[in-house]
């Protein structure tokens, strides 16, 4: 997983049906020379400038309450930047 | 996820069977310097020039009528650049 | 999926017994700075120099007769670059 | 697999029912130029300063009690580094 | 797939069970800037100084006698290098 920051949000009105009703979150990594953002579902109700935790890939699918083709999810919010990183 | 701009289209004569019906859209990454484009499955009618937000990985089998060895689809139309990025 | 170029074969006598009737193909990437060729697994009759779009991941499983641990394979013949690109 | 050091712990009050109960340890990548960490939950009991090696993706599934949005996981704790590298 | 050479194996006495019984071999790319060691499990008895092929991801399940959290497998030994490259 990764540790990132909610740093804005997709609006998608043409989508996969199975996305409907999914936020579409704006990730910035929080560690790492790259910062290149990303977009991921959130089903923890993570707001703008809140550090949260992603996993990726088929885990994703985990963390739905029924299968689309969505592969980053929020799955946590960090409750503090880990010390001294 | 990731969001990026339809470029181009492949054509594909001679092509795996279950990869037919498919369009085969070239996708040009929206942020981050790495500019190297990406073919992906089209589900959604995206037309050259769009935006588009872009799943990848075993995510991609939920976005398709039957199972095929395609590993990035795109899952939906980006209604416009998250604003400021 | 990538676009790369056929550019050698790979012969493996001691592999997987699973690995058994594929060829594999050396693929160098058709685009992008990072030229690092990869093995993907032939399921086409592809031949050196022809440019090809290859699969990755667990998408691989539908491209295959039976389950493998193959993790690329090439799913088409690209008629010709895309062009411009 | 990779192997990580064990630098740092997250927490996180609210995240994904199925992440409770699973400590979320900070890695930094072992060998390599990058140096970014990343985060795994344990499933051995690894401590702070420890040598660990890290399974990713899917197969991260074989190592929960239950399936769960989690892709890295400690798998085992290294006797030592690797000698002379 | 990649092409690599065994450079080193990896102890670890606590380990998640099912990975058990199995060699952690650490690989190097063989191709590529990046020479950044991996480690796999081996499935073909691959020794140190050979040439091997190495699949990722869930395609590994394939190459296990059981489910394990192992994300990498040597599936081959190479013959020879492929000529020129």
């Amino acid at each position: 997983m990764v540790i990132g920051k909610v740093i804005n949000r997709v609006i998608s009105t043409r989508k996969y049906d199975t996305l409907q009703g999914y936020k579409l979150l704006v990730i910035e990594p929080y560690n790492g020379e790259n910062k290149e953002w990303f977009v991921a579902a959130d089903t923890i109700g993570a707001g703008e400038g809140e550090l949260v935790l992603v996993s990726f890939g088929s885990a994703v699918q985990h963390a739905l309450h029924q299968h689309a083709p969505i592969d980053a999810v929020v799955v946590g919010i960090v409750d503090q930047a880990p010390d001294g990183l």
